[in-house]
């Protein structure tokens, strides 16, 4: 029997961290990057072909999910990874961050948040208490406590009131979880430390969830609008009071270069949507850089997205096919550029796995910076 | 080399027919289904996937291509073929169909027809000799003459004009594919017969077109609004006059039980978009009749769609998944569906081949008809 949640650090290379959380439905190699599968489908991909990028964990929705199809009826049908024909790990969001950034009418209180369902107007409570449930009900392996993503900017009184609110939250959230015996049995609980850009903010957030007590800690309200240099500088002074043992999850992030300097000051796992909503628009990712394929220059153009990547798209159509698809508002174009740029990101986490245990993160992400920064390679004249 | 056009009958059951065309990209069993690959692409699938539900050709749009990506383009970058990574034969229509149907600014005369793109407002000549370079162009592998199709309701004297026009339009098809030496070395070119529901103009288009001379012939200027009681008389006196060495297309159709009767009266070939297109938007087809998975019926059905299907859809996800995705309006859905459609009707011509085969297509036939009919299974109370 796999253990219920065990993370182990196989390489260290400066703070980065080369690891395993070995889990009760797989393992998930870290750094990992986890693709968003919001509404119980990562957007226009099988799952077989999400597995098949290297992807050891999804990420689901409990916001959307709780709307539509709700989380009783995915329960009553055996729970969100047979809904979705996923058997490997799944980590659901609070359903907090959604609600704070999707609806309008919403009011939120000691006891939790009160919103309008933007499906049929209903008035929908979440409490700590009741996202434990959700995730419960969905069948999530890695729960996130339900907290309040601190807005950004936000005044150092501002943050702190916010912060421990989510401090509070957390411990509520640990007695929810902990109440789902059975689940709680198979499935991890992660805190989330909270305190905007200020330092004493955030080492009091850590102490307040080391002290509850949790099985990883995620890093939230970064990617908010503060911007890379302050994303940073904020990890830059987090991080070396996290706790070494566990894994550590920075929500929502992000751009590849993001993900690569997030991983050199010590991050273990990622999600963010980037990769699958703007392959939809026409955006690939590349070693060097991002492609816009609606762009004229690409409508007679042979070569692949990226001559190196082993997807299907770059292995099977030019550019100019998927200029083609994407201009034509094809659903197949938005199948293979979602395809091509979760293949990206998880050849990114696998590369940058190697460096970390071959001891050369620091030289391979340099030359990472500078081949990313060069740009696309100019068309055949 | 496989030979560029070989049309053998192994069976004969009444008068269905069960056979083989052979050509240089692939042998394709008849009767035969050729999913419609419109812009470039079946939309919503892989051709991988097109492939594994057991389709041997394909069919491409040649007014949709000649607008956007436009046939030099597709030229240049290696035919259509390479451009949509789909290695066995492909079908291209004449263009003429669409023109009148899609397009509102257009003229006909006895040169051809003018229009405007629905692109870009360019004005557009497509003439018998340019439908033809455009098929050259994409690389299909057979071609359709250049023809009007009638439409329904038409008199006599307007069904015969038409008809006759169709006619010098044919002849100068085959003038105009015969000129491509190359590509014609390696293609195939079908006529079309129109006359409406008149029974001695049929006779004379048929004459006329085995006069010029052609590999297939297509029955045009059906499933235009006539119904099927009136489809199928006229297959009834139009397919005794048809040469029987040729294999016959009956261009646009349709619902599985059309492709049933056309089977029975001798049809070897058929396309549709019924089974993409609605699977887009949640009608599914089983064994026994239509199911529209947006019914709140299912939202709660554990159930495949239909449980006799090998279809990715219906070996790992219930009716409650694909419910929820055609609702939310998610990409996956579209695909799954369509997946089980284009499997279906694939199914349905395996069947209706072995049906042949031993000799049994009207028992097989009036069984298909009967539980087609029952509708779809009750939901567990």
């Amino acid at each position: 029997m796999p253990p219920r949640f065990d993370f182990a650090i196989s390489h260290t290379d400066g703070t980065a961290r080369r690891g395993q959380i070995a889990m009760q439905r797989g393992t998930i190699e870290t750094p990992a990057f986890m693709p968003v599968g919001t509404a119980g489908t990562v957007k226009a991909m099988h799952t077989r072909e999400v597995r098949a990028t290297g992807a050891d964990i999804l990420l689901g929705n409990t916001y959307h999910l709780m709307l539509r199809p709700e989380a009783v009826r995915v329960d009553a049908l055996g729970g969100l990874h047979r809904f979705m024909n996923w058997d490997r790990p799944i980590l659901t969001d609070s359903g907090g961050f959604q609600v704070m950034s999707l609806t309008d009418l919403r009011t939120l209180d000691e006891e939790g948040v009160t919103f309008k369902s933007h499906i049929d107007g209903r008035r929908i409570d979440l409490t700590p208490e009741r996202s434990m449930e959700i995730q419960r009900l969905l069948g999530s392996d890695i729960v996130m406590a339900f907290d309040e993503c601190t807005p950004f900017p936000a005044s150092f009184e501002e943050a702190e009131a916010s912060m421990e609110l989510s401090m509070r939250w957390a411990k509520r959230s640990r007695s929810g979880f902990d109440s789902g015996t059975d689940h709680a049995a198979r499935a991890a609980l992660f805190g989330i430390v909270q305190g905007s850009v200020y330092e004493p903010l955030r080492m009091r957030s850590i102490a307040a969830l080391e002290e509850i007590g949790f099985d990883g800690l995620a890093v939230g309200g970064l990617a908010v609008g503060e911007g890379q240099a302050l994303m940073f500088e904020t990890l830059d002074f987090t991080m070396p009071a996290m706790p070494t043992g566990k894994p550590r999850y920075l929500m929502g992030v992000g751009k590849p270069d993001d993900i690569v300097g997030a991983v050199e000051r010590g991050i273990d796992m990622f999600d963010c949507v980037l990769p699958s909503r703007s392959g939809r628009t026409g955006q690939a990712f590349t070693w060097r850089g991002t492609v816009n394929i609606k762009n004229a220059r690409h409508r007679d153009d042979p070569r692949p997205l990226d001559a190196d990547c082993r997807c299907e798209a770059c292995q099977h159509y030019s550019r100019a096919y998927l200029h083609h698809l994407i201009r034509a508002g094809e659903i197949l174009g938005a199948m293979l550029m979602t395809q091509h740029n979760l293949t990206f990101y998880q050849d990114l986490m696998a590369r940058l796995r190697g460096a970390i245990e071959q001891g050369q993160l620091s030289k391979w992400a340099t030359q990472f910076r500078e081949t990313y920064a060069q740009g696309d390679i100019a068309p055949i004249a």
